[in-house]
């Protein structure tokens, strides 16, 4: 497998800036997210104190962003990535779209929208999974509920209804005109817990209670403790230094996921020294010596 | 004397981030600096890693950052800060257009270009000045040496020839076509140690000794340590946290003189958070509660 210099998760304006900087460092990036950057990014209605753009909107800013990506011939892998393991020398990224190697890595995936689940914690890799295409096959045959949070997840609805015997589905979006086949259930309703006894997992929602075999999650955005084992993190955000070290060596992060403020500026220049600390940490493991 | 709510020092993309982000938070700003902005900024000649600005020159981005603070209606004092002093409550800025009070200060003013002279720090107030307004009237008939790192620096010199009675001047700049009166002596000399016995200041340059009464440095910005009497520092850098916070409550720092990468958009990211911080620390000044 082709291994990566530096592989950068998050296509907001952390990411963005991370594999500029990258880039111009001549490193080997993968670059993975939204190929149409943050939707978050778009939709902001007006940006007022990213300097040089005076009032202006999300949709222009992401396009100016989107523009200087192109003109740097740098390109989106349009994966979602389930896992980041720290193999030593290198990362480990598992996505949907593959497995993956990058010597270092830089997480700019945003904080993560909505808490967990009561329980829900407790219950990571023993009946609750964030990874259909990871862990589905577990469930042949079995009954499953999914609860997700935004349309892209339909996808990995019809693929677990395809393996299990049936699919509780919830729904937690606007746009919902889905057809899925006969087995999947779609009830519209919001989870708030998750409980297991013995084999018997349940769902609580706002209306009432599942018994199935296993759990999906499907958010946008994981929480960082999940997304790589053993990271040590505050609350909702990765812990960090100013140069944006992580407590893993080689693994980096920038943008709201280090904490607040969540803005556009704060994130781009995280980004920049995120990038320029990870190019350094390269530069070390090949030479040897303490950048 | 008026107060301002925050006095930020520096016009460079620190200092510029940190004026548009405080103005958008409705505070009472003083924002000094060169009213062209930082020099250093538009004399670069390509910048790539400025997100949604690719191959940019540094004249272009300054004139976007120029349009960014006309279009927020942010002025610029175009003064020369000696010495910041936290009094307590507040903080009393010492420039060469007057004293100002603020109740937080935002430093901005990039890193010193230089190292200090061997010997110069020994001497601060003790035979070396860093300001001829300040000090001049100290040297009322005495002979002076002054280094001028700008043109600028060539109008202090003017005053202090109409103090001193003679003033020895090294001009440490490229455009040097001035005229001085006839007490000024110029030398094409490069200091490069003070010392002193009693009450005679030698300097020392690469061509010689010079034997004066005091001597002033007139560098483009001074040391942190200097500028703010108290404040902790790094060598050339200034000491802050994640948030931007130095040694001294209610005044942040943000942009190259905290430290390395020296870049566009770390600075101006940094200048966001100072600004943000400055502006909780005011909140909290008010309630008398913990933002």
């Amino acid at each position: 497998m082709d291994r990566y210099d530096i592989a950068i998760i998050g296509t907001g304006p952390a990411g963005i800036s991370a594999a500029i900087t990258s880039k111009i460092r001549n490193k080997k990036i993968l670059f993975i997210g939204d190929k149409n950057l943050t939707k978050k990014l778009s939709s902001a209605h007006e940006i007022n104190n990213y300097p040089g753009f005076p009032k202006v909107s999300g949709k222009d800013l992401a396009e100016a962003f989107a523009g200087h990506l192109r003109q740097m011939e740098i390109e989106i892998t349009d994966v979602k990535v389930n896992a980041v393991y720290a193999m030593g020398d290198y990362f480990a990224l598992q996505t949907s779209g593959g497995d993956f190697e990058a010597s270092s890595v830089i997480i700019a995936t945003g904080v993560m929208q909505g808490k967990m689940y009561e329980g829900e914690e407790g219950l990571v890799g023993n009946g609750v999974s964030y990874c259909a295409t990871c862990d589905g096959n577990l469930y042949k045959g079995k009954k499953v509920a999914v609860a997700g949070y935004s349309k892209k997840e339909e996808e990995e609805v019809r693929f677990l209804s395809g393996v299990a015997e049936s699919v509780i589905y919830f729904p937690v979006y606007k746009e919902k005109d889905f057809t899925f086949p006969d087995n999947v259930e779609i009830r519209e309703e919001v989870p708030t817990a998750v409980k297991r006894d013995k084999a018997v997992v349940t769902v609580t929602t706002n209306k009432g209670n599942y018994e199935v075999d296993g759990f999906f999650v499907l958010r946008d955005s994981v929480s960082p403790g999940q997304l790589v084992p053993g990271l040590e993190t505050e609350g909702a955000h990765i812990k960090v230094d100013r140069s944006m070290k992580t407590s893993i060596k080689g693994l980096f992060a920038c943008g709201d996921i280090t904490g607040k403020p969540y803005q556009y500026v704060k994130s781009a220049g995280e980004g920049n020294v995120a990038a320029l600390s990870a190019a350094a940490w390269l530069d070390e493991m090949i030479t040897g010596s303490k950048a």
